[in-house]
């Protein structure tokens, strides 16, 4: 068990490298163990294909046999014009156990890809760190469960909350360390939104300036009545959900946007960058629709904190029913 | 060393006990230790009177001989209509050696303490844990380096800045954790200060009501340009200066005084207890006299935080050049 664990981190890992390229299939990771060595390593590629295991099978060629893997979702039961199924590839290549986090809610597998590895004689664990695997794949799972990308709302915040001065003034609220991360996170998520506001006041590029992730800068998107050139546009945040290709959406600036998203409950995850300095006076959140104190409360849940230089980066998400049909 | 920062923390936290009570003398703790085990201890009574050293030497009787002191400030060298000096009663009892956190920076003492016990033959060790001595004194070090209390500003907020909602509602923003902690702050304070509209809206009693503590209610003191019965006025945040027996002031509330204080620049430590909400348009710290983001940086720094139910606390401390004077 403590084995299972620990395998399932670098298959989380591995997984975490496609996040924000791999829509509309699920950013997976996989690592094949042989005699506790790892013989194979993959994750879903740009685009989607290969799949993880495919690409763990091929890395390891003859030494899955009888091998043990780890892998982040259920292995895929349907044959699709891409590739093979990899509850097919798995047994084909001699597998004796397969560890898999969470089962796939997609409906052509969705226990499936279990069941056939299972009547294989292949020994199947389901649930290990799934919660992690969860997040690690929300995305794909706002897509399958929400009919929408998740959404991560980032904020660069004065402990007093002012997001900009009275003036407008916002550079910098945050140093150095806080604003690579930041970039860091775009380079996850396939597409950026700001609204009107950001967009005349900065035109900003929205793209990743971080040496080796260039190439990763996602789409970008206008929250707004009109159009502009080299933008998608947005009229209402609901319409994240037509996209094609994106199941990460990060909404970048400024104060309206962040309303309008949150108004309409449309955030999943907030990325808090607190500078420890004060503002007074300045630009905070706009009116969200909020009428009663109560209906405030248990709403987010901390789920990572650290610090960037002199700043924080506080994580939290969403706290939501579970879906119907949605399982661990 | 590992011993004397181990007894220190134990003076440190005796010393704790008497924090918000002992103005206009330091809140010191003290402990002495006799072939490793703890034959007295001591803290600054209320009032001021006796002090820690005292009141653990009466506690060890005679084996005190030889043994080995730690204490929070230096030992007071003058001897005064209220007691005989420490370093004298050290000497007497016969100790053999004196770790001190933190040099005394009242005149009357400022190193002849230490050098009244070195020239008896006690060994002295100076500076063991100084920091926190500085911090855990901060009120009686305030008092005698800038000439006024310290000033602690406590702020309860939403992760937007919010300390109301725009219809002035703030019941409840933090949970009962929270609340339960910030009344053990009000009896760490000789004083609270609210301004007029905290004062209209709640008519707060700003009781402390934690069991047991109920007699530690501070001293109320009103923010507003005209009196109310059984409330000290202060026309203006630098009137605390003027306040008898009173260096720990805690502001209340609300949005308005909090930023009077900050912008006189009177505030030194900051809890600011984090509810994990968001509210949106809500009531934010008004302006504080910032023009320029860059004056923001560098003023404050985060020394501690910690979980109080499912809301945060965090205290950042004012970075001030050392003041003329001050030593370690």
């Amino acid at each position: 068990m403590i084995d299972d664990h620990r395998w399932m981190g670098a298959a989380l890992a591995l997984g975490d490298r496609g996040r924000g390229r791999t829509a509309p299939n699920p950013n997976v990771g996989c690592v094949i163990v042989s005699d506790g060595r790892v013989v194979g390593r993959g994750w879903t590629q740009p685009g989607g294909r290969p799949h993880a295991e495919a690409m763990a099978l091929a890395e390891a060629g003859e030494k899955a046999r009888g091998a043990s893997v780890s892998v982040t979702l259920e292995p895929c039961a349907h044959v699709s014009p891409r590739g093979p199924a990899c509850s097919d590839l798995l047994q084909l290549a001699g597998v004796a156990r397969v560890v898999v986090a969470l089962g796939d809610p997609d409906m052509r597998t969705n226990g499936a890809g279990i069941a056939r590895l299972r009547d294989a004689g292949i020994t199947v664990e389901v649930g290990v760190r799934a919660d992690e695997a969860r997040r690690a794949m929300a995305g794909f799972l706002a897509r399958r469960l929400l009919a929408r990308p998740q959404v991560t709302l980032k904020l660069a915040l004065s402990l007093d909350g002012a997001m900009a001065l009275a003036s407008g003034q916002s550079v910098w609220i945050t140093g150095p360390e806080a604003r690579a991360h930041a970039h860091l996170e775009r380079a996850r998520h396939e597409a950026i939104v700001v609204g009107r506001g950001t967009f005349e006041a900065d035109a900003p590029t929205l793209d990743v300036r971080l040496a080796g992730l260039e190439a990763r800068s996602p789409r970008r998107l206008l929250l707004s009545r009109t159009e502009a050139d080299g933008w998608t546009r947005l009229a209402a945040p609901a319409d994240i959900a037509t996209l094609d290709s994106v199941d990460h959406v990060l909404v970048e600036g400024g104060p309206a946007a962040a309303a309008a998203f949150l108004s309409a409950d449309l955030v999943d995850r907030l990325l808090l960058y607190r500078a420890p300095i004060l503002i007074g006076g300045g630009r905070t959140l706009p009116d969200i629709g909020l009428t009663d104190l109560a209906d405030a409360h248990g709403r987010w849940c901390l789920i990572d904190s650290r610090s960037l230089g002199s700043d924080r980066l506080e994580v939290y998400e969403r706290v939501r029913e579970p879906a119907p049909g949605e399982r661990g």
